[in-house]
């Protein structure tokens, strides 16, 4: 008799458990789709201040402004913390031309790969061949590619569901084509954008030269996908062509620089921490919008969203606003370090860096045991359309915390739009929907409510 | 030994079907994306003819241009069926300014509503009551609104995930406004545009007069979201306002039309028709390329997927492209009325009509034998983030089709962004993403492959 109690009141406390978040969920929904803010502060950091690339007086300004609008949100506490952080300026514009034959030539849209040297003042002229992918450059061999431009055109495979797969499979081409062709005796190299879409926008990105001394490094610029189409082309009716290309850009000493930290202290376990954030720093191009003004706010806005709708945390939540995640990830790895030296218990971190798209759900970090639990959840996000729960990545910014007891999460949007946009001069703010985005703030909001609710295994 | 021998065999002839079922999707996906039509097809419809409002040069245009791409699929029949539409014309472009004070005017995007008789030819000027919904009119009685302008500005719900619902919460206004005011007095009607958004376009769709005497018809237009706000903000300051609009649309004598038609001859089961269609006409504001060029190509492009993949359906395969869903439904009727006329078996049919975005899943009209046979399919759908499988409405078109011996359903693409277009200017082909309408496109052929595998219950 006492057992059957037992187990009607386990039964009556777990329904009311689940009543309680359905309630809270539905709430978090509600609120950021009435009275949402994210789509406001977004505007701001993409009209009023633009792209952010670390090290210039754009990011200092979204530090300032987002320090402004955490102080005003009545958190328990606000702080800037100090991040040294790469400097690359892209300098005057870019140019590029294919010569098909002496004096006629076709203007091309290049843009220089963040990272990369400038080329000399008067631009390069060489040669060109076009290899697809850095595998090419080893059949081509030294004697092919001596003296020329090498051409990546390795487009991304349009059969992935998951973009960022296609992303995946040819990024190399991107961040490791100039070290690879130095090798080989190229001259310069221009890569494909990684753009499902033919258009004109070359997409930067990083770029780096690993261990290529100095004096070797040669200049990386992307092509728009038009533009690598039309190279691909011309080439085929004649190998011989010419590919000039002109930029300045520049690495200029480190700089100072901030991660902008904010956080409601838990009335239960004040010492664990949950952590939301995006990466306030962008690439140049655009005003960055989906890449990742969209995952600030929408970090910002979890906090918005739990006070709004009276949640008292039972564990600390903190938005952290990383910078630099782009070319150098500095904020990231100083958050984490700063983070064990002050012995700082984290249990779980949620990244949103994948566009303000709509959400589709998110994926873990995370051991068998905790991703239970999360499957647990589906059922509560099911009435959001937020349907997918796997493991997988997490998010640049917060790998840096990994260890053996903190769950790791990424937002998961649609992806089918974000490489129309990211890393180019087409990631601006009339390219999200404030619902879209709205939806994936309460999505976040509604998962770190969870993970606060009932910690981790 | 031999009911072993038995279970073993159907279980694997069951693995059998279930690998070959995910096989023949995969294959439709990845043609979809790396060779689908549908978009090209659409940037004909939406730019080389534009939007095509029953009965005008436009949407017989779509008739031929559509004719002619089926004609070239290889198809084994294709025809036109005749088909006699309304004709609403909208006449030069409306004109509206909120006088709010005599000589000082602000003008306002508005546009006259499908089917609504013209102002006189010098326009209408008179003071306005606001109502939030037709129940408003009660409240305020005749006396209030007699020789006004009713203006219906109660808004979309912005809390409800699923956009159709909260459409559908206040689209009576459009519909029928102007027969309820004109009850009451009034001497025109304002209504605030079906948009989630604040912006500058308005939104076109049907209304009726229902049974109010010819004479007794008053003009009814929309205005923008952010043109309803400044009036409903004006009416505030002063109650005492006028509002002034100007349009000269009417109504000419219905027109010969036709809904296009092309199918594929079943192998086992000729006789049972399934079909999958979306509407070629459209409102005349943009070009009509989410509603519903989308759902026309894509029906298309299912035909097109089937046979490129090299699959030989058992049962007949139509796709129909009807004419005048949207203001008059003629198509519809029309098909269904041949298709028992000529005692054809129709056992599913799918309709495409909720815009290009990423699909997320399909809606069905029919019983729970049917409706179990569907959800046993869900997971060859998760691979492509398809996974909304729910009872509910299917689509217009095919609505006339119903009776207890068919399959109605719907695509379910993602929402958010579906009433920032719907019948407005900004409906055009660049707010199309081509993976998206792929996607949607390869969902589509999918659920077609599966009832023509395995019929219906």
């Amino acid at each position: 008799m006492k057992y059957l109690l037992v187990v009607f009141l386990l039964i009556t406390a777990h329904i009311e458990a689940q009543n309680n978040d359905q309630n809270q969920i539905k709430e978090i929904y509600t609120s950021a789709l009435t009275d949402g803010n994210g789509y406001a502060w977004l505007n701001y950091l993409s009209n009023q201040i633009g792209g952010r690339l670390s090290g210039s007086l754009q990011a200092q300004q979204a530090v300032d402004y987002t320090k402004k609008v955490l102080d005003s949100m009545g958190l328990d506490r606000v702080w800037l913390q100090p991040v040294k952080v790469p400097k690359w300026v892209r300098g005057t514009p870019e140019f590029a031309y294919i010569e098909s034959d002496p004096g006629l030539t076709n203007n091309v849209p290049i843009c220089a790969l963040g990272g990369s040297v400038a080329t000399p003042f008067g631009g390069i002229k060489a040669g060109v061949v076009e290899v697809h992918g850095i595998e090419g450059l080893k059949t081509l061999g030294k004697e092919k590619i001596q003296g020329k431009i090498v051409f990546f055109n390795k487009p991304m495979d349009p059969a992935n569901i998951n973009t960022f797969q296609s992303y995946r499979g040819c990024s190399d081409q991107r961040y490791s084509g100039a070290a690879e062709a130095a090798k080989y005796g190229a001259v310069g190299v221009i890569v494909r954008s990684l753009n499902l879409r033919l258009d004109d926008f070359p997409h930067t990105g990083a770029m780096s030269y690993g261990d290529t001394p100095v004096g070797d490094r040669i200049p990386a610029a992307a092509i728009s996908t038009n533009g690598a189409e039309l190279l691909s082309a011309t080439l085929k009716l004649n190998p011989g062509i010419n590919f000039f290309f002109r930029q300045n850009c520049k690495i200029l000493p480190d700089t100072d620089s901030f991660n902008v930290i904010g956080e409601i202290k838990g009335s239960t376990y004040p010492n664990e921490v949950l952590v939301v954030g995006g990466h306030l720093d962008s690439w140049d191009l655009g005003d960055g919008s989906h890449d990742d003004g969209a995952g600030c706010v929408q970090s910002m806005e979890v906090l918005r969203l739990l006070k709004a709708t009276g949640y008292k945390p039972k564990r600390t939540i903190r938005v952290v606003l990383f910078m630099n995640e782009e070319n150098g990830l500095r904020g990231g790895k100083t958050y984490a370090e700063q983070a064990a030296k002050k012995n700082e218990k984290h249990i779980f971190a949620l990244e949103s860096d994948s566009g303000g798209f709509t959400p589709r759900g998110f994926s873990f970090d995370c051991d068998q045991a905790n991703f239970s639990q999360v499957e647990s959840w589906k059922s509560l996000f099911e009435p959001y359309l937020v349907h997918l729960f796997i493991k997988g990545g997490s998010g640049s910014d917060i790998a840096p915390l990994k260890n053996d007891n903190i769950v790791l999460a990424g937002l998961r949007p649609d992806s089918q739009r974000y490489f129309d946009h990211h890393h180019s001069a087409n990631d601006t703010f009339a390219h999200v929907n404030k619902r879209e985005l709205e939806l994936g703030a309460a999505s976040m909001a509604s998962l770190i409510y969870l993970f606060d609710q009932y910690g981790i295994k």
